[in-house]
């Protein structure tokens, strides 16, 4: 990782710069925290000249280590107009890292109006026009490039949506059957690539092979422990079995999965959308689990197939069938998978786009569970219909537009499929996170009603994610999220780098990142009081369990008092 | 002014409260910001049951005094997210001091969904179901309750625009002619009363008579001074001739009135929209000049016809010729008379409209200079198209929607007809003042090009500004904007209630309104850093002058130091 790539969108320029020495232990979120808040003005325009958007695969990626080959992209975020970092698995932050690079920042915008393809491999970074890739779907544009470059080359891509620069866009990244289902949904940093022009980032890794840790034994020993664990892991075979949506009927009883736009109240059908349910159905129609990156243990990636056993969408998540199903008041499985390949395709976020057709539904511009009016609105986002371009850009927005003020969001950002109400420390998370309505910034859900303790959970979780984050670890893949999990990052670290980091100095990952966050917030604009939830989870309860969202505020307030 | 009308909609109910005695020099601007700041949250969602609408007239609104008739409606607005307070002339303000009422608040949401009416005369006040009027345009709308309620009201009123919570929607407020010409235009204030579903608050003052100052010696001969030295004013005199187009000629030289979406540069038939040309054809229609409240000597509005010799509409006013005229390349002043119409009629904002319209074109959505396609668009906004509907939100959510990074707006406002470039004083306002990019908060063209000497020029304009904004007095009939206007101020209060204001005083009630928004604002979230202009004005240098915005940051952020 001893290279950094810039590319000038203004000059159409590639440069190479030598990692700084006080980078080696910064990567993903960290070090993209730290390079924004170096170089960009927290007060750019998000599409302006000014921002940047940055590439950051995470510090273990390259190893041989399973499930730390996640990406990050971060930048100034056009839908919370905060600092926000999005990642996502699939291989391109492992050939990355293997071909040397920490990090590729893109700056400036082109004067000319077509798109770009930036093309690494071990002899270099190329920038190259490419106009005939304007306005690809996903899933088109990355077998082009595969046609193009080789099977086996990792692609970042944007879909139209970013290329409209809705702030609901994704960055895609190719998983290992080279199909780009994996998404850096959240912040729409997609409409940033967007605004830089740049279509994809290809990676080619031929001729590199995995990185050889400095410590050998070290490394492949505390693997063999994490494997071990991971293996007898409740959550991880739930996962490997039923993946995300394992827990669907668990969370469907607690409330905190999301229905009729945050109404709640039962969604007839629900038993469709099971994880067993799914895993079944898929496995006859030929479907499979997979690993989303070479090496994942867990593999609880969906690959799902259509009745007539084509393959229709990589992963159907959790987050999908919530967003786009129950709380849409649909639990159509096909109809949601197809939703999901759609988002996909065009690069769209399915909680954000999702939370946005509820607020079509809440505002009566169609029914709830009218699936073929979501589809019809998806099409038209891909087609750039107003009501599609609408929800294209998020739920905040097409609340405003409709007039609403029942807004489900945190810093303009849709909150996910884990009501805070039934799930009090992820709604901690929600209000004082620098990443906005984001459960992937720190969910617990032990003692969830619980008005106690969960500023400290949350915290902890928030610590914990944002050293994942910058190490590049799955956030699905953790069988303890206590020392133990900070012990296997440190040993890992120090067996690849020859460092000699201990648990605190790990924690201290996490928590410099949610410092350096906050900073570029606050310098952003961001104010304190703003961190708070939207009135109707202190007011409405939630069925069935009743329960509002009642941590105490001043308690919320002090979380990061001493980080500050 | 010695009663308060609190009308709750959530239980449907009117109250009446004594003024409490420390309010007794509060009024207008003022008053709504104590009242805001005492009651609502600053974190409340603008078109929430927990946000309030204050209606407010000047301090001196019924008396003899001519053009102190301006009503102020204060609110969190759903535009900016700040306090805002907007103001008209009209006569509705006249006929509230007249029948003693100092404020109407309007607090809480209705659980049916029918719009009502609010009917005061001297009895009381009345709320009213009016399932009937729901979507009547405003010109119908005065219609329909002149017919009901007498020739003689006072209409304030709600367009479909409001009714739909649109943010760039107005309350308009009927004119001698009961025409609801007059529009409390900034803010997206109509919104909040939409949200209340109060479609128009009706004023009977039949029976009451002008306010009695307690020294009618002093109250008669401050008046006669101040109408003497307005008569010899030139700039009252061009106002009275030529309307607010008067300035056209100068201000298109200096570059501060916009064109092509700030771009600069000529546009083709501007001597249609000359205050002389815009005259000379109207007279020769039939088409007069009037005062748009009794008494006012000054008279600026232009009640413009058509060819055909009918009404088109009143007033037509600068900021409409250049928001929707020069700004989008128009000049075909019929074209822009017909939009303003189809704004007054629906209750939008012209210049909010207008800037976004702009968008579009900086877009592609449509070319510049289509006058045609901008009517259609308007026609769209009537019937709940979506690019109406888009465009009825404001500059900021258009630019929004189309991925645009060249936003002309400040705090989420649209930048008005004064180039910031070419009028630093007023960029200097747009920055800090708590009501954003608004002219009438504080403009001064003296020097206008210079760096020296604008952030007081501004400061004092903003101060002066908020004075006037509480005492009622309309900004356009200002022969003096130093300590001579204060001393009339001073005078007429005195002479009205008896006290022994100075001019201090008067200016103190500027500053103290300033401080009231500016502490609401805090509440609220809105963070100092974030009192910026959009960046292209310190970059794109403007015809014909070459200017950019280049006033010292520091000096502008240290502007209110002394009011924190």
């Amino acid at each position: 990782m001893d290279t950094i790539i810039r590319i000038d969108m203004a000059e159409l320029k590639v440069t190479t710069e030598k990692t700084p020495p006080d980078f080696q232990l910064l990567g993903g979120r960290g070090l993209s925290a730290r390079i924004l808040n170096a170089e960009v003005s927290a007060l750019a325009h998000p599409l302006g000249e000014e921002n940047k958007l940055v590439v950051a695969p995470g510090l273990l990626a390259g190893t041989m280590a399973p499930s730390f080959g996640r990406i990050s992209f971060g930048s100034k975020s056009p839908l919370t107009e905060t600092i926000k970092e999005s990642n996502a698995g699939g291989t391109a932050a492992q050939k990355l890292d293997r071909l040397g690079i920490k990090a590729i920042i893109v700056q400036g915008k082109p004067k000319d109006d077509q798109p770009y393809i930036v093309s690494i491999d071990s002899k270099g970074a190329q920038l190259l026009p490419a106009p005939d890739l304007s306005g690809k779907m996903n899933y088109e544009l990355a077998s082009i490039l595969q046609n193009k470059y080789g099977k086996d080359i990792g692609v970042i891509a944007l879909g139209p949506a970013g290329e409209a620069k809705m702030t609901a866009s994704t960055i895609a990244v190719t998983d290992q059957d080279g199909r780009p289902s994996r998404h850096a949904g959240r912040g729409g940093l997609g409409a940033v690539m967007g605004s830089k022009r740049i279509k994809a980032i290809v990676v080619n890794a031929e001729g590199t092979k995995a990185i050889e840790p400095l410590d050998r034994e070290l490394f492949k020993e505390t693997v063999r422990d994490l494997i071990e664990i991971l293996k007898q892991d409740k959550g991880a075979q739930s996962f490997s079995k039923f993946g995300t949506p394992g827990g669907i009927k668990f969370l469907r009883e607690l409330g905190s999965m999301p229905s009729w736009n945050y109404h709640g109240g039962p969604v007839e059908g629900i038993e469709n959308i099971y994880g067993d349910t799914i895993a079944q159905v898929n496995q006859s129609r030929g479907g499979r689990m997979h690993g989303c990156m070479p090496g994942c243990v867990v593999q609880c990636s969906i690959v799902f197939h259509a009745d007539d056993g084509k393959h229709t969408t990589s992963a159907l998540e959790y987050e999908t069938l919530a967003m786009l199903g129950t709380n849409l008041g649909i639990t159509n499985l096909d109809a949601i998978a197809k939703m999901d390949r759609m988002c996909d395709d065009m690069g769209v976020d399915t909680i954000e786009v999702g939370s946005a057709i509820a607020q079509v539904m809440e505002a009566g511009g169609i029914q709830f569970a009218d699936q073929q009016k979501v589809l019809a609105i998806l099409k038209g986002l891909r087609e750039g219909a107003p009501l599609g371009r609408i929800v294209g850009q998020g739920a905040a927005f097409t609340a405003h537009y409709f007039g609403l003020d029942r807004v489900p969001t945190s810093k303009g950002q849709a909150i996910p499929a884990h009501d805070p109400r039934a799930c009090k420390a992820v709604g901690v998370t929600y209000c004082v996170s620098p990443m906005g309505a984001d459960h992937t910034a720190g969910i617990d859900y032990r003692d969830s009603f619980s008005k106690e303790g969960q500023v400290k959970r949350s915290r902890d979780a928030q610590v914990l994610n944002a050293a994942i984050d910058s190490v590049g670890y799955c956030f699905l893949a953790m069988p303890t999220k206590g020392k133990l999990m900070y012990e296997f990052l440190a040993k890992l670290l120090n067996a690849r780098y020859g460092t000699d980091l201990e648990v605190e100095d790990v924690m201290n990952m996490g928590i410099n990142t949610i410092k350096e966050e906050l900073d570029f917030n606050r310098l952003a604009g961001w104010a304190d009081v703003q961190n708070r939830l939207p009135e109707f989870l202190m007011k409405e309860k939630l069925p069935p369990h009743n329960e509002v969202f009642d941590i105490s505020q001043d308690e919320i307030d002090a979380i990061f008092e001493d980080v500050n």
